[in-house]
């Protein structure tokens, strides 16, 4: 909670703000940021793109992109961030996509997680994580760290961005 | 949880998917449902309408109602509701949007929620909500009331939809 609050404030000082595009969590990195009183100022909004066909259609993920290497995949990650934050006109994307289990999916095993978050400038940062425990423990643990990304970028792009 | 594995089992037994479309609640229904290992057979994902513009940019809410009524009114639930299971394909559309406070919100007081859900043959049903305590526990009793609306929905639609 305390780094959540962190990124909301950071995100407000920068007059920037954010959306989310969650496969696995469903919805839990949204539902974190709206506990916030005041979160309105800087969180949009987003897309639980927990159906594949959702990272095509609302997202604009490379459908050729996602035959080839399934949904689970960082250039996956990196196109809901991309996708997301052009849908809500946010200045950054927070994604998430990977195997909460139990099953493994796209022939990626339980705990393969992809998170990115794109900026103002249209790059992307990614950060690959390797999960273990139950189904709700990946989600939490993934929830955690694309927070944890969004803010070690707002941290790098502090003063850079401006409106 | 035991509702929300019910209605799960219940769409998959109408060969039925689901849709949410979130403002208070941010992502806290979609988080629920995909909590259950196998929601993907009915869960489609949705949307999280926090910022105004996004329910009528991404579901279609009427701007004229949305600039008339605010963004907390029964028909802007049934509009979002309908509009999430168009955007998703999905056969039920379930939205929420209310004053989960600390602040009243659009000429409402902190608690006024309205509930939705969207069905196959263009039916949409409301429930009016008067909530007390926390912004968390306003969020939490947001959710349930509308995972048991769906649940009364399928309950009384049990047979009527095929595919």
């Amino acid at each position: 909670m305390a780094e959540v609050t962190q990124v909301l404030e950071s995100l407000a000082s920068q007059e920037a703000t954010v959306a989310v595009a969650e496969s696995l969590t469903g919805g839990l990195i949204g539902a974190t940021f709206t506990l916030v009183p005041g979160s309105s100022r800087v969180f949009k909004g987003g897309v639980i793109s927990y159906a594949t066909d959702l990272k095509q259609r609302l997202l604009g993920v490379p459908g050729d992109l996602l035959r080839r290497e399934g949904a689970v995949h960082p250039e996956v990650a990196a196109a809901m961030a991309a996708g997301v934050a052009r849908l809500c006109e946010a200045t950054y994307g927070v994604a998430v996509t990977g195997v909460a289990g139990p099953e493994p999916q796209d022939g990626q095993p339980v705990g393969t997680v992809f998170a990115a978050v794109s900026g103002p400038g249209g790059q992307v940062w990614g950060r690959r994580l390797s999960l273990k425990g139950s189904r709700e423990r990946i989600r939490v643990e993934t929830m955690d760290e694309a927070i944890d990304l969004l803010a070690s970028v707002l941290k790098d792009n502090k003063g850079e961005h401006s409106g």
